[in-house]
């Protein structure tokens, strides 16, 4: 029988968009609000972070917003970062570089498609003890067969290329969805990771087909597929950990003729993870997959004050998760519209009653 | 070299969705506008056209709407229907029955999954001539691994068994989306046709992916499944024809977190299929396609004063695909609001230049 209260360490995100303006500033309070005290902040902002002094600059306003998160902050891979922008990075603290294949996700237009051309930066990273985070997907190419089910799959051996020729380098592959990419992932060695969102543990392609507020990149894929990503983590497997990717947009960028990509669970991290963990029979693995794996593969720790900060969860039977969250920092309805929340509308059973 | 006028014998589409009430009002008579005039009708409305009575009375509503139209019926295949009833419907003239597995598409939650208990029917039809339509989809089912992306080529299975079981009864696989479906097609005998749309003619996974108004089902599949059904139409196979799925539905019924499945062509079917048999390089293949194969197959033909019309494209640079149609009779805006067509605002190089 399960428990019916939990306290565990608060959480770490390691993939999480905090977006800009009224956006950052409704969302980034929420961050606490789920469970999450380490957060892992991507770089896709417009413009993109691509240098560390944005990063610092970025991290400042989110600090100022949620001080009680750890935030680390990354940059935007592209053609413009330099090897001494490397090396300054990591020394300001900047953990990790963000890769994204072109024109695959939001604010992705400046990707990349070819990796040599970077060896010169993965170098300096390998050596600057610095992350290199991998969106895996390869962008869409009917004439090869190419989609957004296979995208990520066709990706996996640009993975393993990258792992070869920097065997010392950290790499992440980010917001993994199919069996082929746990599988991938497994077979690398230790300098490899892997993040897994709370959604893709839930969602296949039918839960993505004509329902926008499921639609992100990557999507979701076959029931095999999430079934291997439920196995990992039921597994304990130390190099799959938790990052969310919730990624907010306005309802009324969802539901309408083009969808913008993204699902939105940074406000109730911490009960979706209960409900589901406790759904696969293994809450017994809540706490390495969201707390701590993930530290310990990237070497990060919160800000001494919170290193002991813990989150108490509890059943309950009637909350549900709220069918929107306006763009305000006060939660009243303003101009920006709303932002519609995972399982928006659904009981959870378990909401966070102890906060750090 | 394409050439710049083509005048064809008006299309047959053998699969179509005229819907009820404003909506069918509104539909009904761009029939022809999109230059069809012969309409084979699915029976799903609110209640399903169950009975040859309904089925009667459904045609005289459309025949009203549109008098130069040929109109063949169907009716729903439900535990409801009996050998008697397809006697009577068909010495009625009612042309087909429609088979929707159970919950796969607009109104078929009384649809069927285990096919055996439908044999004395099949029987009955086979001996009196008339069609077997199948919506080619198993229900999803992750613990089987079933979902959206396979649910046609898991079916194909029970396609062949009836096949096998009832050798003279002429059976449609409807709206075909895989490449598993189109070589099962080509593997049975003469009795076995498919409809292909207009719309997966285009489409692939992608472009349903947060795209509301491609959103259909089934649904768009893998660029490998889209160049087999544009391989097959190139081909000239005579069993695989024209049934567009047009499938109209309101735009805020789209527009929203749960969109309905279902593609809008036709207003335009003509343009359309002119623009992508130039595209795909088979002009030549158009009007076997669009206006011969399913009549043969069906052996039914139009009305005898309509039996030599014709329909002329022409090309045009500057006409596009209006962004909507008001779901009004005299197409002013309405309270049932409007339909987004397929390819809203883009253009199509084609337009019809003369009519029946």
């Amino acid at each position: 029988m399960s428990p019916n209260t939990i306290t565990l360490p608060a959480a770490a995100d390691f993939h999480l968009h905090l977006r800009q303006d009224e956006m950052m500033r409704m969302v980034t309070p929420m961050v606490s609000k789920g469970g999450v005290s380490l957060a892992y902040i991507m770089p896709n902002l417009q413009p993109p972070i691509s240098n560390t002094e944005q990063a610092l600059t970025y991290k400042k306003e989110l600090e100022q917003l949620a001080p009680n998160v750890t935030f680390y902050m990354t940059l935007y891979l592209s053609p413009e970062l330099t090897v001494d922008e490397i090396r300054k990075a990591a020394k300001a603290g900047v953990a990790g570089v963000k890769s994204y294949p072109r024109g695959v996700t939001t604010n992705s237009d400046g990707g990349i498609e070819n990796y040599e051309i970077y060896y010169p930066i993965f170098k300096a990273m390998e050596e600057e003890k610095m992350v290199l985070n991998l969106h895996g997907e390869i962008p869409s190419d009917p004439e090869s067969d190419i989609c957004v089910m296979n995208a990520e799959e066709r990706f996996l051996p640009q993975l393993e290329k990258l792992h070869k020729a920097f065997p010392n380098l950290k790499i992440v592959l980010e917001h993994a969805t199919s069996k082929a990419a746990v599988d991938m992932v497994k077979s690398l060695g230790d300098t490899v990771g892997c993040t897994i969102t709370v959604h893709h543990l839930k969602l296949i392609v039918d839960d993505w087909a004509g329902q926008a507020h499921h639609f992100c990149k990557p999507v979701a894929k076959y029931p095999h597929d999430r079934q291997a990503l439920q196995e990992v983590v039921t597994s304990g497997h130390p190099r799959f950990f938790l990052g969310t990717d919730s990624a907010p947009h306005p309802s009324h960028t969802k539901e309408t003729a083009h969808a913008h990509a993204g699902v939105f669970t940074t406000p109730l991290v911490f009960p979706y993870l209960a409900n589901i963990f406790e759904t696969l029979g293994c809450l017994d693995k809540l706490e390495n997959f969201a707390c701590h794996f993930g530290k310990k593969f990237y070497g990060l720790s919160q800000k001494p004050e919170f290193e002991n900060a813990t989150v108490t969860l509890e059943k309950t039977e009637t909350d549900v998760v709220p069918n929107q969250f306006h763009i305000s920092e006060d939660g009243t309805p303003s101009s920006y519209g709303a932002v519609v929340p995972f399982w928006a509308g659904k009981p959870l059973g378990w909401k966070i009653t102890k906060h750090f």
